[in-house]
């Protein structure tokens, strides 16, 4: 029988509970005979109505110093104490299993250094799109593959926002207002609307596609808060529509180009019909070409039964590493704008005379908004794109998916 | 330095052997360290002119007496002698990987067993969705879920023909023509167009997911060569698509209900923009809900890719079997349509009045061919279908994915 701890019993950790309760059945026939038991519950609030009441610490040492518990669910989210949680238990030889996105794009390169030497597993395919399998299936599955890029909707909240201005021509404020309402965003939704949550979770792709250490603080990130419903119509009347991207290019050299940003997707990718709060990552493999992965990249059962599978592959592979890591702790140096070039759909003030001057040859797009010209762009590095725009009234640019 | 041997080289065989040779150095980091070598190729045909023909036998033996060989790839396809080799390889303590859906769906049950009892793998991840991760996912990272549903597009061939019929307007019969042309279609496509390759697949994936073994020759399976043009129009009409759908339902008391069938999908639904020769499963989970895969379900390069990833998995743990299987090799009882309901889209000569006297309350739709009328029924079992479509001139009628 394995012995498990549970640490924080928020909407994720009580997920983990209620699976392992209901599914014990299953999860038993998952290891191979072995039952999965929860011994503790480490969380600093009061459960005392909880049917198993007697599961719940606020002493972290119950955990650490129990030679019985082999793997831990860190599942509190934020940096502190978790990470230092984390490190103790890796150190004392128990494996961890977690949800949590900053923690792995932050120290991630550390844990696993300790999880590797320690022989024990430190598994974080919760931490991106949620109960969609990602992490392993990139590691595993694709393995034959050179990685050469990756495009995901990563961020359930910013897509639930863009498909309720793209489906029914609400304002962002308005999409924002529903989304909160609807529980899919925060009352602070910054983490979300801004980018920061789909650059953790890109930085952890990127790392694990090209074995090295992606910093998310080196990826360049621009939110949706710009997007406006006219940018939404241009973008339909394109056969096309406006996503938050986490995008990475691998090259074969090794340096590796990331950006979250909004981009314009034509509908015939598989990433355009992917509504509400789905995730969907698309990898392109050198081998197997487009392989895509869809699901609920959020909530709690399906975050917690991506916690719980990483649960069962430590409780079959105790005794040895599972060795999903990035291997080198380099800090990889992201190629700049230079290295990775983008069309831009642009809308500006100027006349389509004065966007030939600077852009040359433009493929224009009828305007929806009086008074401003609208136009496409050539491929054109970050550098360049920039120094163009300054010298017109840009109203928006968008990068374009290819 | 793990030696393996390739059976069959063919499409998937001499793309295994591409990818090894060209992607060396990444699955040497993959196997953590171990590189992987080929040392036989088995073919009967006559490769002189190869860069290695060295590599090359007809003489089975060589493979199976050879100490060094630890994993092989059995990418020959048929049921014989490839059954015959791969227990002989698997009772001997070597590891099989297989891209072989026919053999898999036909004695899987008998090789998983003999693999499990002498504790080596036999993987078949490249035996469904060609490059698409789906085995190993569905196994690993969902085996904290009770896997309710599965509903795929599972065949490429068949998925392009219709796709040429609703994106292009071309008959069933120029569809197929073009198939046949770009080389997505067999000169003889029965194996495809009336449903037996998906049959397989969906038979693989039943098993995978209940743990029990699902014997194709069970399924009901339906091909798309009475799909027309006009029952396009029709699904286009009611803002869905036609796809060719492997189904598998599994109920809480551990019956299943496996079909292959056109069925017509709402447009909102994420399989209904797989397009051309893509494939794409949708599982649904007790936890997790709906999470999909896509890609490509074939090709040279995309299936080896899955193979070569099995045959690093073999590598890594091959000391012990995956043990990725179904555990019960009884024969599971499918539920007989009873069980499992659809509504059906049904075109028929008879009036409206005639339609309501036999099918009660239905939705009737515009009819877009004169002189018939065009509802959609309410949820029938498989045998109330077929008494009530008995009863009238029925022109089609279509399962409805719910």
């Amino acid at each position: 029988m394995a012995k498990v701890a549970i640490m924080g019993f928020g909407t994720v950790g009580s997920g983990v509970y209620d699976i392992i309760k209901t599914n014990s059945e299953k999860l038993t026939y998952s290891t191979n005979g072995e039952a999965v038991n929860i011994k503790y519950i480490l969380d600093i609030r009061d459960f005392d109505d909880h049917p198993e009441k007697e599961l719940f610490t606020k002493d972290f040492s119950d955990i650490l110093n129990d030679a019985e518990v082999s793997v831990v669910a860190e599942v509190m989210g934020g940096l502190h104490p978790a990470y230092e949680f984390t490190k103790s238990l890796l150190e004392s030889g128990k494996s961890v299993v977690t949800s949590n996105k900053e923690l792995v794009a932050t120290y991630g390169t550390e844990l696993l250094e300790i999880a590797r030497n320690k022989n024990v597993n430190y598994l974080f395919e919760a931490s991106v799109g949620g109960g969609i399998p990602i992490i392993r299936p990139m590691h595993q599955c694709l393995t034959a593959n050179n990685i050469k890029s990756i495009a995901g909707i990563l961020n359930g909240t910013t897509n639930y926002i863009l498909n309720e201005m793209i489906k029914k021509g609400k304002t962002f404020d308005d999409a924002l207002k529903a989304a909160q309402k609807n529980g899919y965003a925060e009352r602070n939704p910054a983490a979300d609307i801004e980018g920061h949550d789909a650059c953790r979770k890109i930085a952890i792709l990127s790392s694990l596609a090209s074995g090295k250490t992606v910093d998310y603080r080196d990826i360049e990130t621009e939110g949706i808060t710009n997007i406006t419903l006219d940018d939404v119509k241009y973008a339909a009347a394109m056969d096309s529509v406006i996503k938050l991207i986490g995008y990475a290019k691998l090259f074969a050299d090794g340096r590796i180009y990331s950006i979250v940003s909004p981009m314009l997707i034509k509908n015939s990718s598989p990433l355009a019909g992917v509504d509400g709060v789905f995730n969907a990552i698309l990898v392109n493999g050198n081998c197997v070409g487009n392989v895509m992965f869809y699901g609920a990249g959020a909530g709690k059962l399906p975050t917690a039964s991506a916690v719980v599978a990483a649960i069962v592959g430590s409780v079959k592979h105790f005794e040895r590493s599972k060795k999903i890591r990035w291997v080198n702790p380099e800090t990889v140096v992201l190629a700049g704008g230079e290295d990775k070039s983008f069309a831009y759909f642009v809308r500006t003030k100027a006349s389509a005379d004065e966007v030939s001057k600077v852009f040359g040859k433009c493929e224009f797009v009828d305007n929806i908004v009086a008074d401003e010209s609208a136009f496409v762009t050539g491929e054109m590095a970050g550098s360049e794109a920039k120094e163009k725009f300054a010298k017109l009234d840009i109203v928006s640019s968008i990068r374009i998916l290819d």
